[in-house]
């Protein structure tokens, strides 16, 4: 099948074009809802409060219909970039118009893709990585690095060597509970981090999606924060996971020299974010208290995260994993099997994770599975857990 | 500042990347409301019914929330597939899993830049052409040529001579009431230049934004529908010009072999397309009655374009223009002006318009202005005509 495309008319960029496991398995559990998955990174629906959501749509249609219902500036609907500055930007000297409102932040990393990365640009990445990032840059053709990780951040004189080697153009980098790995970067690698690329005049893209997602409700400075060179850093948000990626926003703070480009980017991939999605959100920021909602929100996946951690620590108890602080997922290594056997008899039992090598640019022989504990609900997550035990005793024994 | 940005770092490509002027006097005209404006393309929010959407956003929320505030399938909802196959599309063989949904159709020519153009690949666009295309092709750097047009579309014998002299990959078109010429194609043209494209084995990229608002209801045939390589034609629909922009829903039908390759860009450039927008549409579309939705539409837009036609002929009898059997625009030749200084000098009126070299590869001597009719109101539209009459008088004598 493939060949057949490449014989017909295809740019080569299109042979960078990776897809995601994913979401492929995300279609097989969606059309059969006997699957049991562990493997979307899906918040909770019901988290989000439905009568306020209604106010605010009633609101948009009763009172703001010829904006929602039209198209809008590229950066984004003004009203909505106030709230995202006054209550989800911590950093000091954001402006008002540094804030782009992007269709969701998968959207903001393939801009930047396309701002930032020709063939051949060296672009640093954590090792693990978040696979929808791989997905955004590589079309582009840049030249990803790994970037070794340990429990609280990346290995700071092995970046340091990376840097000293070779031109790095970009670091791509999720530092609150990454996807998939879970690591949180301690305030010391953040600062020490932070001072190697503004000593090295490199790029940081940092991706704080999961940035609210902490299950004591602690929210970490951005790495942002500590750099000199505001003008190397665009950090990017996202309400997907606090509110519904249902409504596809995200935004991204981009520096002064870059603002004119972006935006051209976005008029040319779309000409603008979503209007009606994006003035109901900024209603309903607007009517909600955010505090109590983190607060609920994040009780509710510590909850869960705790439901996962007893079940596994009960039915595999040789299973490894870092206890994670927040997010959505954890990073468990499973000893003595291969991950595609692993994971091609779980799914004859239908239960899906997603497998580690997803995350990574050169397979690793362990086998590692991110496994979401948002998505499943009691006896359901029970019932998954122990399939996948019942499989794993059947390959090590 | 250009020149600073690029001291930093910016990928090669972007200096392809062009700006809108609609969209910058789009700006100017929102930040100002004194301002009369025939520069956008903008729809009239009013069109639409106000109590079925209400019924539509509530119904979502009562019965479908769970899909409508979740992650989707990145090809789009299949419940609006399923409406667009049945309702939207009206050529032979088209299978429900060919359509793939779009973040408007805008986004669609984005992914079919990526997909298809490489550095110097041959694109074949009208002369003029729509802008949005020129936006979203130019940053992956296909070789754009353009192709002379006549009343009732291309002039067949220069693009077999185009064709014949060198390899074209893809020809990009918008055969309905073109943004911005006006231009329809007639039906013989269509058979021969789907012949010619068969003959050649060119990709045909048709765009058909506009093809419901014929101020006659007719609907022409696609090219698509006369080619025999189905396997090179995309075709391109929108609901921003018939339902709303706000949504910024748009489709693509793509050809089988292209279809993985056009769902794994679709991922990677922003995972779906907005759940809640898709389903609130689907809602909406099942609710409404179409045929009397469009005949309400087009009996307005009809009227706004005789109004504006009436207005040239009686305050400004120089000018030229072909009458538009559909669309939202006049395609104006103001004779013995230069077209920056008609357009400096009506802005300092607060009246704009969009110049037509801003739809030029190469800069045109002269003075050619698109000229939006579905926006400005009665004596709105009136009062903008005078202001133009009063600056053309005084630039001519």
């Amino acid at each position: 099948m493939e060949s057949t495309v490449s014989n017909i008319f295809l740019a080569n960029r299109s042979k960078n074009i990776r897809s995601s496991a994913i979401r492929e398995i995300l279609k097989i559990t969606v059309k059969d809802s006997n699957f049991l998955s562990f493997a979307g990174g899906l918040p909770n629906p019901n988290l989000l409060n439905k009568e306020l959501l209604n106010q605010s749509m009633e609101e948009t249609i009763l009172f703001s219909s010829e904006v929602a219902l039209q198209y809008g500036d590229s950066s984004g609907y003004t009203d909505l970039k106030k709230i995202i500055l006054e209550k989800f930007v911590l950093d000091e000297g954001v402006k008002l118009d540094s804030i782009m409102i992007t269709h969701g932040s998968q959207q903001g990393l393939d801009i930047l893709g396309k701002l930032l990365m020709d063939e051949n640009t060296n672009v640093l990445v954590e090792d693990p990585v978040y696979l929808g990032a791989l997905q955004a840059f590589s079309p582009y053709g840049p030249n990803l690095i790994s970037l070794p990780m340990e429990f609280d951040g990346p290995n700071v004189s092995e970046l340091k060597k990376i840097l000293s080697e070779k031109k790095i153009h970009c670091f791509y980098t999720n530092p609150n509970y990454q996807n998939p790995s879970t690591i949180t970067w301690s305030l010391e690698k953040r600062r020490a981090v932070a001072n190697l690329l503004d000593e090295f005049g490199v790029i940081l893209i940092e991706d704080e999606a999961y940035k609210y997602l902490d299950f004591s409700g602690i929210i970490y400075p951005s790495i942002f924060s500590y750099r000199k060179e505001k003008d190397l850093t665009f950090v990017l948000g996202s309400f997907s996971k606090i509110i519904s990626p249902g409504f596809r926003i995200g935004w991204v703070i981009v520096p002064e020299v870059y603002k004119d480009s972006f935006n051209r980017i976005k008029q040319g991939i779309d000409l603008n974010t979503n209007q009606f999605s994006q003035i109901i959100l900024t209603k309903l920021l607007s009517l909600m208290d955010i505090n109590e909602h983190f607060s609920k929100i994040q009780t509710h996946y510590r909850n869960q995260k705790n439901q996962l951690v007893e079940l596994l620590n009960h039915y595999l108890p040789e299973v490894k994993f870092q206890d994670p602080q927040g997010g959505m997922f954890l990073w468990v290594e499973y000893p003595d099997v291969r991950e595609n056997e692993l994971m091609e008899r779980i799914m004859e039992k239908k239960v899906v994770m997603v497998p580690g090598n997803e995350f990574r640019l050169k397979e690793s022989d362990s086998a590692f599975f991110r496994m979401n504990f948002s998505f499943l609900q009691g006896s359901d997550m029970e019932e998954g857990v122990k399939r996948i035990h019942s499989v794993y005793r059947d390959i090590i024994t």
